[in-house]
């Protein structure tokens, strides 16, 4: 093998890569655009698919539309393996992952039935709709959300930390107080029960029924009522910072080594393992 | 037919014009409020209707008075189709086909009786309110809100985006997990129950009964009662800018030629269209 | 009557108005607790009373210490009528309603056993903590929380308006999708139905069953999840300019005249009618 | 007894009370993590206790670990009982209580077997993981939020008497209107309705009937919903005035008398009582 086919091989691979992994080139933003909606199609399959009524009048139909969708996740699982510079590192990414859980069910359940079940597990894949989003005018919007959630992240954790902590005592609490024979009949239903009550969901399958359980709810109701000011407050002080210092861009390019995303406009190489994030195509035009 | 009579003609059209569509002249004003007024009686009428006792009883009275009802509204529309410069512009505007929808149902139940059941849509009329808002001292609010929720537009799309892939992936699994025998018949079922649970409704009507759904439905109600952090963090932060930065002012004129509304306080010529905004009898006092 | 008989008898009176109507004297202040806490006392004698098990057993001490109760606020009421100086003023105003509305059950049930039912009416008299809580360290809070929510009342106000509006075409909307049969009975229980579902209250007394509805449903919990940011929005902007410029201080006095509260500290006349709001005792040690 | 052994076991319990009171040495900060992660497993284990299935199979297993822990518990409460220098102060504070609450229930279990269900007690425990958070990277944000909400502490109380006030006389009126026929059987049942409605929780348990009552609960459910951005704005104003303000940091250590926490770091004596907040083995090293 000379020089040259090595050389054009590497070429029709970086072009192929590009198309796939990058998204600031036309044909890879039209890749990107395709695959969202093919996705979109796999998901409505596997819901109408899910439906008693449609399940039976068009079952043919959508066991035919199941394996188109099926056979393009592969071929486009296939084209990234190929492409990509290193294609273990793509396979254990998370959207590696995720590409590989929404093609198994589907071969799986040539040989057991009730595998075709695990197919919903596709849902996962939009996902990649956040990618397109990043495309386009939705990017800055996507970056002051995500990074005031960022800043918040520590605050949140103790929150979180405090509201673990609040279930777990109230659903204590309601066992001791209501008991199994008004169906608190463990703790850790008892902690479902505080938790539905705290985020003020109230389904009602289980609500107290003695007067004291009833007081221990409504110190639970109003703690949840008032506390979900707390997250909201961090999150909106945090926005306002966001606002006032966000300026930087990020260019829409994954790395080809790691898979890290969010590259600063003027970032050469990944802040991630340091592999360019010039392609050689590219390379090779400047 | 002389320059005279044609030039009369038009003046009297215009004046109607005026009242009818614009809200800055006396008449103009009194006809909206008087407008407002039997959108609500007959909004009022189409409730007591619905409701079986009220029926009973006064079943005539309400045919009666769903008839004059008609009968001002019907008027209503004529005036407006006489009065625009372009009526083809008002029936294809937003309000001009849900005022038309407001009187179809009343006539089709003279053929068909079924067809008053759609007199609801009568409802829809109520949009105008925000029309009357807008004279006077409610301007600048709606405007201050708007101009929030404008400036917020696009950080929401990103959410809402969040919430419906988050609700699918959740609805995905609860249907996998509980499965139809505790309620979860089918996936696009299971998403309605996510959106039940992710915006704290819980209405009850389906609930997990398996430990492993109780789970995924915790982590649904937390996240659910975090992210509401989220919206209103942005609508806040847009609010307290909004406050800072908003001066202009609108006036109440919609254009003849193309309905836009939202003119600018020293606009003369549409922004959507480019016709004249000045009236003909204001041209000529002028 | 001479003379010194007459201003003896006005300085008794205006001594009585001083300790009743007033707070910033320390019998004023002692006045004000005991009344809080006697009405306290009486809210929760009715409470008891209300409990079946409670007025099995103690239907006696009940009765009596309900006595005691209508008997300290009888006198209370004559005594504002004697010391104010516009008697007529005071049982219009807002308290002097609610301070009769408290008594009047009482008396009635010896002639209609009925009437102690609306005894519970007391529970309006419990508004006075808020007089209470003005002495004192509460007061800039009240003071800051009120404007807030004075400034944002107009931009409250539009957002109420659009809450009804759309309440009513999503209960319009669902009367005609969900019908009688599922228990959407009449256009006002489907507004309510809209109502339980915007503001995420969601009893599950009523519920969405047929696919259709559980879409508009959605799209109501996902609108009303959303729109709280709105007010939420309004009040934490007007929160953080009402800290930056609330500095004024209140005077705890009542106008004898207009029963207006809420003076500026360097007030001397009542901002409503004019009267002095110095009273005569006061004006003598001057 | 001469100085030298006097002084040696001084410098042992001293030691002893660094590692168990205090977490800014890395023996401190292990005993510290090795504390919570056996009260995880406490509470763990209390858990699955409850749980019908798991008492029946792992009854032995369970029974063993849970002594294993009470073991444990019991040696870290005789160990700060010898170390604190004042032991009737641990006792007393918060945490000694808590500490000692969540040993009694086993030891009692002995004699009376009933004693083992208020073993639920143990969860309290759980309020050491704030003690844990702040070490290291947690503790500025606990402090901006616990600072957040004590400067809002006094707002916030205004509010809750303003929810109680209303939930007292919504409940009140919904005890009239509904009635005992409808589920609302005692005033103190209507107002733990008018709090499961008002908080937005709405378990569906009890629900209004009668038009009036629909009509008072949603007028409840609106004010709830609005209500709501009381408690957001003034959390939101706080913490983005507690952003700019707060930089001042705190060193995690107790003080050995009074056992307070938050000291300045800079602060050499306890705020609350004045004693040396330096261990004698600090000083000695100093």
């Amino acid at each position: 093998m000379d020089h040259s086919v090595r050389s054009s091989r590497a070429a029709w691979r970086d072009k192929l890569y590009q198309i796939i992994f990058e998204a600031n080139t036309p044909a890879g933003k039209r890749f990107d655009i395709a695959l969202i909606i093919s996705i979109m199609i796999g998901v409505a399959i596997v819901m109408l698919d899910s439906m008693q009524e449609m399940q039976k009048e068009y079952r043919r139909a959508l066991w035919i539309a199941e394996w188109c969708v099926t056979g393009l996740f592969t071929l486009e699982y296939l084209a990234r393996l190929i492409s990509a510079p290193r294609p273990w590192v793509y396979v254990r990414s998370l959207y590696g992952v995720i590409d590989l859980l929404a093609l198994l069910p589907a071969f799986l359940s040539i040989f057991f039935p009730g595998a075709a079940y695990l197919m919903t597990v596709r849902a996962l894949r939009l996902l990649r709709i956040f990618r397109i989003l990043k495309l386009g005018r939705y990017l800055v919007e996507i970056q002051v959300i995500s990074s005031a959630l960022r800043q918040s992240r520590q605050k949140i954790t103790v929150f979180l930390t405090a509201v673990a902590v609040l279930v777990i005592i109230l659903g204590s609490a309601m066992y001791v107080i209501e008991g199994p024979e008004h169906g608190f009949s463990s703790i850790p239903k008892s902690i479902y029960w505080a938790i539905v009550t705290l985020t003020t969901v109230g389904y009602g399958d289980l609500s107290p029924a003695t007067p004291w359980g009833q007081l221990i709810a409504s110190i639970a109701m109003i703690l949840g009522y008032g506390m979900i000011a707390v997250p909201t407050g961090i999150v909106s002080s945090e926005l306002i910072r966001a606002h006032a210092v966000h300026h930087t861009l990020i260019q829409p390019v994954v790395c080809g080594e790691c898979m890290l995303e969010g590259h600063e406009i003027d970032a050469q190489y990944c802040r991630g393992c340091g592999a360019s994030l010039v392609s050689e195509t590219q390379r090779m035009i400047q």
